[in-house]
């Protein structure tokens, strides 16, 4: 029998625990899958410090953002065991109204590890096979190079999970169309691959941070013009940007502005960017509320388009774009021990992780 | 030469003059059409009273809710000549990026009446004959009845190029599946019209509104529950809308949300109907601010849709459902002479009118 050794949210605590369980005997629609990395997210911080509870009872192994390899399977997935996989941060049952109806990712019945059941902070997690998502040519080993890009693992496609793929669905929805204008507010953990995306696409991408050092790094995301919206705003933001957009080519009509900062400043500036036929992608969250004319939506034959995760059959398209180096993920990731778990999330939860944080399991970190 | 006779909105007043012109010499492209009848909206009086200036220089006929027969026409539109038609309130150029994309509406070289070129509260307009909605079976009595609903005029059609197709092409945008619930919010001008529409669709509907006359009229709208949302509010009218979505079999996600009300009051109402899945369909303006959780949108994975007016490719199928009765207008309309137009406006600017004042030409009411 395997043992999974891992770090789990225990009631009324805010460190994680180290645990080690004894694998359970896989169901037929399960799979059991050794983590090669997991990415740490500012839910798990909701989870540990804000109170937002888990839908599994505590205690829980948290971490939802994975990749690894399959290691064993139940029955209906034997042709897993050995490949290479992306877990989608959120499973569906593919088979409900809300999964038909273009909604997979708020299924009533989905699996989202480390909150349904749990979680890759772990050396190993179980989860359903049926929606993994199998990364083409790689091999046995966690640490080989991948694709065409330089650096690039199977530990480095944990950020697939999560944080790549919401903005990927993001820009998708949005139906970014090439040559248009994409305006990305906050240019953090999502929207840092927000911008990738939308440039990738051809879109002419404008980029807003307060961090100077995420301005300085936006070019190479693809973003020709990266402002600070403390500095500039409101009538003067909108004519900078489209006097932007009219010197790139961009039509001055059907702006995609993806709101990836989650906080009530961006929510604001994003709504403000609104102009005739625009679509407001809202992706980043924060409890707090807005002061909008929701009217404008009304006077611009515009639209503001929730994003919630990504579904799992546009998986493939992602990563075969960062495979090809298409999407750059390396530079936006730092692989740590998963023994640092504790520093790790602290450091998240001050904004001091200028990088998406994978956490690696090896044999020494769960004593 | 024939001469129009019509009321002009001068700079300076807040009363529509009467004044006689000349008919121009039609473009290829125009087409000369004798009114039958134009709606008064509250757009009319934005131009009149509230300091929103129409494109075309004052002084100009307002009025863009028309139906009437074309009487003479260029070259290009001959075989229109003694047809009956529904003008759409905007008339789009059909071939820019945004009416190619979706967005005829606010087609930058649109042409409304009323707006951009005299309007329809006169004897005749002039106007592109492009997109005219031709009324199948009409003849040349403007008074003659019409389709299988009681009391049905060319006259009564007027509605039909602003407030019905306003409300249509919200329904259609959302996507109102049958047997889904609906949600309209405001019974007046457009919601009146959105809850039929809604119905005929096959949606399970409830209306709210604040008048009790108009909750009480909502069961012949197709409303199965009506409710006054200054009595019943926030979270207990989440759940009397939910236990009356479950009784009529509607799911408890994927709720469309008509707001029509153009009010802050309302539009906080409709945005704390979300759910998940939901689509919001901003109908009404006003100018005001509301405070909302946009983060909803991206935690519900649900969506705020603006719609401004309608794409005239759907005009035939709503005058084939306003036709046949399933769609009622007659009951929602009141014709008026265009003589009385000042009392007309006056009426709607008070909330006095229970129903759309369609203003009809006659001999007399142009001195």
């Amino acid at each position: 029998m395997t043992a999974i050794q891992g770090f789990e949210l225990r009631a009324g605590t805010t460190t994680l625990a180290p645990v080690r369980k004894e694998c359970p005997v896989l169901s037929p629609e399960d799979v059991l899958i050794r983590v090669a990395g997991c990415g740490v997210c500012h839910t798990d911080l909701g989870f540990i410090h804000d109170g937002v509870r888990t839908r599994h009872p505590l205690p829980l192994i948290l971490g939802h953002e994975i990749s690894g390899h399959v290691e064993d399977a139940g029955s209906r997935h034997r042709n897993l065991v050995g490949k290479a996989v992306v877990v989608p941060a959120v499973l569906p049952c593919g088979e409900c109204a809300l999964c038909r109806g273009g909604h997979p990712t708020i299924c009533a019945a989905q699996i989202m590890p480390g909150n349904d059941r749990d979680g890759g902070f772990a050396t190993h997690v179980v989860l359903p096979g049926t929606f993994l998502c199998v990364v083409p040519g790689a091999g046995s080993d966690p640490d080989a190079p991948l694709g065409s890009a330089a650096g690039l693992t199977l530990r480095h496609l944990a950020v697939v999970a999560d944080a790549v793929s919401t903005a990927y669905q993001a820009v998708e929805r949005a139906g970014l169309a090439r040559g248009s204008l994409a305006v990305v507010v906050g240019l953090g953990g999502v929207g840092t691959f927000a911008a990738q995306v939308a440039a990738e696409r051809g879109a002419v991408v404008v980029g807003l941070d307060v961090d100077p050092r995420r301005r300085a790094e936006a070019a190479k995301m693809g973003v020709g013009l990266a402002l600070d919206p403390r500095e500039v705003s409101g009538k003067e933001l909108r004519s900078r940007v489209a006097a932007f957009a009219h010197g790139a080519g961009a039509p001055a009509t059907g702006w995609t502005i993806l709101e990836c900062s989650g906080t009530p400043a961006g929510q604001q500036t994003a709504f403000g960017l609104l102009v005739h036929g625009a679509t407001l992608m809202v992706v980043g969250f924060t409890l707090e509320t807005v002061a909008v004319r929701l009217s404008n939506l009304m006077a611009f034959d515009a639209r503001a388009l929730g994003n919630w995760g990504c579904a799992p059959e546009l998986y493939s398209a992602i990563l075969e774009r960062v495979l090809a180096g298409k999407i750059d993920i390396v530079s936006h990731a730092a692989l740590k021990p998963l023994s640092s778990i504790t520093e790790a999330l602290e450091q998240v939860r001050a904004h001091r992780a200028d990088r998406r944080i994978v956490l690696v399991p090896g044999r020494e970190e769960v004593p």
